[in-house]
């Protein structure tokens, strides 16, 4: 294909003519299609049911220590669920607090403590002029939204294939004692399906923060979410990196079932070091008594253990794998050598990134919009929603049937074409 | 009987001795009975087993408005279940909030909320110098904590038997700027078994506040926990009577299904006017994507209306009816006449408050804990834990089994004596 900046105007125009007639037939369609957000889709949910028999009005819900689920107590979370998320995140069952449906919520919760009472009795954030948080961009928006909600700073840093470009981030954290903790998303990251390298977890693990209450929130969401048996992206543990390198106390790791069974009755958790935890419990014993027990119960009899849950992923990633797939080969075919956009292709998560020509992202979600297809806002990956090239768009192939995925996917790259063309005419 | 104080010293030192004697025998029991918490006991976890059946692997769970309530998503609880919390609270589906497992985290996340951003725009509570709020006392100890851990200055206000001491409360509100709010345990309070009574609501609908941002935490935790059929206590509605005193935004009602179904894996919920409502999801949305919804629809499912809600509550009054009764009966039999305590009758809730001499309370503690049954702490009740005279102690009667609970109590009446007998000869 001949890339469309080499075309003359009269080509681009010939060709946008022929486009905007195909995108005419898309809008007579009357579609109504959503792109837009991170949801498994009702065959993903199918794959769970199974989880609602797994206690009925017969079952013992005792724990194996004898503690009884359907009553108060047990703060971080029963035993053998802190057991199946322990393998499930790589980490030491005593290491863990499970919490309630929501690892959103936890992260929330995290920066609200930090802000009311500061991090392992350091001051107080809202008793400082100035916090600041790196945002790894493009980014997961909702993690934007909790440090814009409470007024922190937020530095966008330029995200590589191999995670965050830590020149960068060893710069600004090593001088700047009003940064306070960085966003990360390590393994199939949202939006790009990027997973941290070996040497990105190793240097963000050997960070020698100017705050001593500099933490790293390494929102592990994807941790098992593979697309493939075997060709399968590995990330280096973090909590043990850090022990490994003399910083024990650098990181919360937030997880959840919310993708593995039910989004928003799933199990969320956190895991840290001994100190942290220690922390987190004498604040966390003010907030409640316990979380939900008879659902990590119901979460442990169904998946029994890191096996069963592993087996369950294979299934989800068989609903979802021709998904992306199809998304990528449509992209192939459409966009190839049009030199007009660039996305990725990972091998796990939830997303695939776009990125356009510079100026264009806007344009693309508000055409694709008008046509009945609705893409995640542009900006909305980067801090503020502020895209400083308004380029990046992200893409979420789970939640449509596949059919209606491939109109979708056709018409999202029919509107690149265009808005890029028209871009390209107006130079 | 002859009151105590009218003994002679030697005859006070013969009954001591004799109570010394069955004390020990007490304590050859080697007992390991707890009257601390009120937790509900087995039998009445098991009167919901029945929801575990609620929803199956063969079930829909779709809500009448289409929703797929395991998919993520709204925000505020799906509309059958507002319309059952409503129902149960007394108030409009629309002014409901359902929220995850623990109405204590509400409350927490309500005092973190406008810590650090203010109600309804006004300055955050962490900017202030001062925050101060009235605690009803002997009141819940978990709200003392609350408000305990951010700082905030906590005020007793005496407990009378229809609630609050109103003049104090209308007094100290309407001339301190710095009083943000007072905790309430309005019906069947916790530890006394109070309701308020109508004039007292009516009183608190009537406030004239001089903080703009003071609120009432209208804790209605035992709005549907009678004891008997008809004999029930009647709480005039507090949002209605706000809203016809023409002060609509001053409070906040939670309540859950802790104390109904599973305490940890119930729904609570918050009610308030449109105006906090607005305010508070504003916030909420950020911290979270939804609640849990499957519960939510499994309750629905289980109770299917409040008249199945109202049955249910009946069998938890026949499993806990016994137990209140017991006391009541060792006490009146072992104390009565004697002049060393007084206690309430409550015909709903999960406690009975006690009232030693003063000075007594801790003793009655260390003595029972010393032969086995541990008792809440005592100061507990009260704000920092410090119970001004010592004297009071909350009873919680569900947890144990009729026998053990008969053999608990008869060891605190001992107790009672004991230290009352101890007080009075060293007088």
């Amino acid at each position: 294909m001949t890339p469309y900046a080499e075309m003359t105007k009269d080509e681009m125009k010939k060709e946008l003519e022929e486009l905007h007639a195909e995108y005419d037939k898309f809008q007579n369609l009357g579609l109504n299609l959503d792109m837009s957000r991170g949801k498994p889709c009702k065959e993903q949910l199918d794959l769970s049911m199974g989880m609602m028999d797994a206690l009925y009005s017969g079952a013992d819900l005792t724990c194996e220590d004898g503690t009884d689920c359907r009553n108060y107590g047990t703060l971080t979370g029963i035993k053998e669920a802190r057991v199946l998320i322990g393998d499930m995140m790589e980490n030491n069952p005593d290491d863990i607090i499970i919490y309630g449906n929501s690892s959103l919520n936890v992260m929330y919760d995290t920066i609200s403590r930090a802000m009311t009472h500061g991090v392992l009795g350091h001051t107080p954030w809202c008793k400082l002029d100035k916090v600041k948080f790196l945002c790894p961009s493009p980014g997961y928006d909702r993690h934007f939204k909790i440090t814009e909600y409470f007024g922190i700073e937020m530095i966008p840093v330029e995200m590589l294939p191999t995670g965050p470009d830590m020149d960068v981030v060893e710069d600004l954290v090593s001088s700047d004692e009003a940064i306070k903790g960085i966003w990360c998303v390590p393994k199939y990251s949202n939006p790009q399906g990027y997973s941290y390298s070996d040497e990105t977890v190793r240097r963000f693990a050997r960070l020698k923060p100017a705050a001593p209450d500099f933490r790293i929130f390494w929102d592990n969401a994807y941790g098992i979410h593979h697309l493939y048996d075997r060709d399968q992206d590995h990330l280096i543990e973090i909590l043990a990196e850090c022990k490994r390198a003399g910083n024990p106390d650098l990181v919360y790791k937030f997880a959840s079932t919310s993708k593995v069974t039910f989004p928003g009755s799933g199990i969320a958790s956190l895991a840290t070091s001994k100190n942290n935890l220690e922390d987190i419990k004498e604040q966390l014993k003010n907030q409640t008594i316990g979380h939900d027990k008879v659902n990590q119960l119901r979460h442990v009899r169904f998946f029994k253990d890191i096996h069963g849950m592993t087996e369950h992923m294979r299934k989800h990633a068989d609903v979802i794998r021709p998904k992306f797939e199809a998304v990528e080969e449509i992209f192939d075919r459409n966009l190839s050598g049009l030199g007009i956009g660039e996305w990725t292709k990972p091998k796990g998560g939830y997303f695939i990134s776009f990125e356009t020509l510079p100026g264009c992202a806007k344009e693309v979600v508000a055409h694709a919009k008008k046509a009945g297809v609705t893409m995640t806002g542009a900006g909305a990956t980067w801090p503020y929603g502020k895209d400083p090239k308004d380029s990046n768009i992200r893409v979420a192939p789970t939640f449509p049937s596949l059919a209606d995925l491939k109109t979708a996917a056709e018409l999202f790259t029919l509107c690149v074409k265009i808005v890029s063309l028209e871009k390209l005419i107006a130079e």
